[in-house]
């Protein structure tokens, strides 16, 4: 899509994300400038940062909106968690900056909520249920993302949780009557899912003056300028 | 939706798809007034013929445009392998009456094609695969319906069939990169499946003056005059 | 597998089940002699009835009994919600008379019912889920064949029920842990599932003196005399 | 199930299964104490070598076997593409030391194995056929697991693959007739499921006088001495 290098920075380098993004970024040519965890900071270039990647914690979120008006770099940021008060402070700072915020960062994912909005429009008479599978260490029940598929439905459905070994994260939406179903489905298959969504919202955002964007944004409104 | 009783003419009465428009009318309070098989005609009530269906053979085509002029009725037909010139005789028929041609009646995998020529402008570096299973007795392979799948997504991409025991239709799409794999699945329960889409078609076509129709038409232009 | 012609009587001919058994029995050349509802009763022969069907309602069964007893042949039920004393008067029954008794004649659950048994014993440590989906008619939630299968594996693990449409009748067992997931399915694609294991059980139970067998006696005992 | 701490030596340790056997043996307190690839050899502590685990290539094997001869340790062995010829070495070697070689070292596959075993018995007259999905970079198509599948089916069934994204390894297997279908499936979600596998022919096999066996044995025979 884009041949030039990212120069990128990095707070929460060490986690799971943090490595996730890190392969990802090196493999298509992208250059880790900064990075930042809760042990150490370091500088490995003296470059300008092009954009500044957040996936650590939400108790980090003060440091990271001062690194990016201290680069005055745009900021992506998967961080969970946020709260009212926090995502206002995200949308102050992107009167300056380009900010991209979301929780989840996955095509697959995204593309399942517009499907699921579309087909809802045709099914008002069908029966509607979502089930979503994930590993028993997932705290929360049912997903944050099975409540975001049930939000576009904008009827009471039923959710089935299933908590199970190593599930990365799969959601399956049914729409059926006496004499069909249609399922729409997703599954993540590992974190570069996730990754690829940030790099999508890096080539999206430079060169962007400011904005307050969602991964949907990135994703369906790519033709704006 | 639609309180009206209609009076339907039913061509090929006693086929499996005949007999799953008759019950499934019968439940919402609809009247066959016209009944023909390759054996017996017969007329249930002298009513005007608000719409004439045609579930029967390709070689009862020419009788069924006979009929749908004579009764100056909409035409729905569903019968299946249909050639070139046909479906001009189709066309003509439609610059003065009303009809409604599809090789698939079901709601589900309508939306399905819709669903995936969307996801298609997004995963163009994707992998895409088609899984259709059908029951033993199904002669073609790969069936229609993945082949229209297929022409939707402009690609390439395999296709695999399953032959077995009574699986009435089943197509499941998928969309798959390293990290996320999406799939859009349809399963038919019953031929009701069908015999809904047709009657969708009734009350779409009825007090039209024209127009050649498929049932894409019928479900995403229903706003239309 | 037997080339002998049974000529069978049925006790609720009129519903569902009774609809589906009358097609297949027919199918193999089976005769029906006898055929009895909350009508009607016929005798269709003045032939010896060599197995007798029995797919109505519990409140029919002290009829059936007393049928059974008549006619002195083996009797096959596939009534649901039977009561302690009904199943003894059954067992009472089968002293003098060989009987079948099952809530589920499908052959590919007790299938699923032996893999359950099986990977259970391998799997104590992994994390085993149920789920079952079912047409919106069904009153009971989760299914009696969930709790079936939950029986089994000896654990408290969770059944998800789904209410769509008009699914027949699903059911996934599901084992896994960190690395790996293993799923045992069954899918009832129509009533012949049920027919079939009717007639497997009348097979089984011709020429048999006396004895009380489950539709998993008939399949998983078939060597014995 | 053992608490003892094993002490190993790997052969490979760089390739994606060294890094995942690794990891795991590392969760359970097990001590790396010699671990070698194609550039270096290092013994991590003067401490007797309880098992030799081989994850490398086909072409180190008779280097494998000197190192198992002089450590004196019985070896498990996940090399894949091996020869009559080096299987035969094996075997050799099998006289004096214990062997585990498989090329499938997943519990799932080889519970898949038995269940397919099982139902095939039951089930001659169904249809029955094999999906696969593996990754784009997998070479052999279909997989060796279906080919394995399919021999304990003793039927010539239909095996459909699919190549798409970043799956692991998926097989699914249906058994269907006219009235249902049961399905058997499997889904690898990390590599973790292979190595859990190497860690359970370590527990068997120590404290063995010789002997060759499969993965299938380790799982199937744990009661034996």
């Amino acid at each position: 899509m884009n041949n030039q290098s990212i120069r990128y920075g990095l707070i929460g380098f060490s986690g799971r994300m943090g490595i996730e993004i890190t392969k990802l970024f090196l493999e298509f040519g992208h250059n880790c400038v900064f990075k930042i965890n809760t042990q150490c900071e370091e500088f490995l270039s003296n470059q300008k940062v092009d954009v500044l990647i957040d996936f650590s914690s939400k108790d980090m979120l003060f440091n990271s909106i001062k690194l990016a008006k201290k680069f005055n770099s745009p900021l992506i940021i998967g961080t969970t968690g946020l709260d009212a008060n926090q995502i206002q402070l995200l949308r102050d700072l992107s009167n300056s900056i380009p900010v991209v915020q979301s929780y989840n960062f996955s095509t697959g994912i995204q593309l399942l909520l517009k499907l699921v909005e579309f087909v809802r429009g045709y099914t008002l008479d069908w029966d509607t249920e979502i089930i979503e599978s994930h590993h028993i260490f997932k705290k929360d029940k049912p997903s944050g993302t099975a409540l975001m598929i049930k939000e576009k439905i904008e009827k009471d459905i039923p959710i089935s949780s299933m908590r199970i070994g190593g599930i990365l994260g799969d959601h399956k939406v049914f729409f059926g009557n006496l004499g069909e179903i249609l399922e729409i489905s997703h599954r993540v298959l590992s974190r570069r899912a996730f990754a690829e969504g940030v790099l999508n919202s890096a080539l999206f955002v430079m060169g962007r003056k400011n904005g307050f964007f969602s991964y949907s944004d990135v994703l369906f409104s790519g033709k704006e300028v």
